[in-house]
């Protein structure tokens, strides 16, 4: 097949902008980052949910479909915790140059592995959100019975416990949890459109 | 946080079927299949622009953003090519959850990898093209310069000529080349709709 032949379509040439542009939105990645049990999926999934009620393309990336699919090859040793993250990177990556707002919601305890993604996209892409719970709220909570198991040794290298958790130096917003989800999406959604990443 | 404070936002609750329905489209992996040169990313590369000027909201997964993103820390072994494709088969998954027509332009040579993919997603939601050239019309064109290399000994493992190539046993659509490009992709076109994956 003869390139030259291509060139009546040269004039719909698809990129990152005509696809955003199509969902009249600003691509970016909303990135959550925290504790086991600070509440990242909790926000994220309740971000998205507003995001989409607000007729926003969006896509949530999280344990279940990453841990589970793409990366289920993956342990959690350090060199394994940056190649998560890597891959995550550059799915969510590909996810912007499709348009999409792209939503995370990893532990991602490195800042180095953070800053990497950072730079993978274009300024203003990428949106460091630190989810600010305290270690000893997050061990009270406990959700899945995790901190019980790494106290007693049967889980090992979990962040927090026996594995480090870096907390961002210069994120772009910061979550407390003293507020309620209704009130944290809504904080979150006017600090986005101040900032001029939503409408 | 308590994930009973989310239930005020479980209304909204986004899945595919209503990400796909905000994009008015079926969401699907349209995966062309191909020796070097047999002219799977001109094809897939028009067709996309089709769609896009169409409407739909689409993604092209190809060498550029895969091999040099992603799967940059992977060669061209038998294993590495399993893992190449089965990471693109995860990564289209999470593109078909998202709502988006996924259009995929890899050699991608061993039937089993391909099933692979295919048993990841629904049904309906993989349809393989098989693009049709034959090896001496592929090695004639040979727009990289590729097969003579191989041919030479200088790439080792080159699909066609030292690394098998297994067509498709049922591809969903078959692309034969003698047709120009513009109506290859309204050939597609049509044959999509009739199937009922376009409306």
């Amino acid at each position: 097949m003869n390139k030259a032949t291509n060139l009546v379509w040269h004039n719909y040439e698809v990129n990152k902008q005509k696809r955003a542009a199509a969902k009249k939105q600003k691509p970016m990645i909303i990135w959550f980052t925290g504790l086991s049990g600070s509440g990242k999926s909790t926000i994220a999934d309740a971000l998205e949910k507003k995001l989409y009620a607000d007729g926003y393309h969006t896509y949530l990336l999280d344990g279940d479909n990453i841990r589970l699919g793409i990366n289920k090859n993956l342990g959690f040793s350090d060199a394994d915790r940056t190649e998560n993250i890597r891959r995550i990177g550059e799915i969510s990556k590909l996810f912007v140059d499709a348009g999409i707002i792209v939503i995370t919601a990893f532990i991602s305890p490195f800042q180095a592995d953070r800053d990497t993604v950072r730079e993978l996209v274009g300024d203003g892409e990428f949106l460091e959100v630190f989810v600010d719970t305290p270690l000893d709220v997050c061990e009270e909570r406990d959700p899945k019975g995790m901190y019980k198991k790494a106290r007693a040794g049967i889980i090992k290298q979990f962040t927090g416990i026996d594995s480090p958790y870096e907390a961002p130096k210069s994120p772009e917003l910061v979550c407390k949890t003293d507020q309620d989800i209704v009130e944290t999406v809504q904080t979150l959604v006017s600090e986005l459109s101040a900032k001029g990443y939503l409408d």
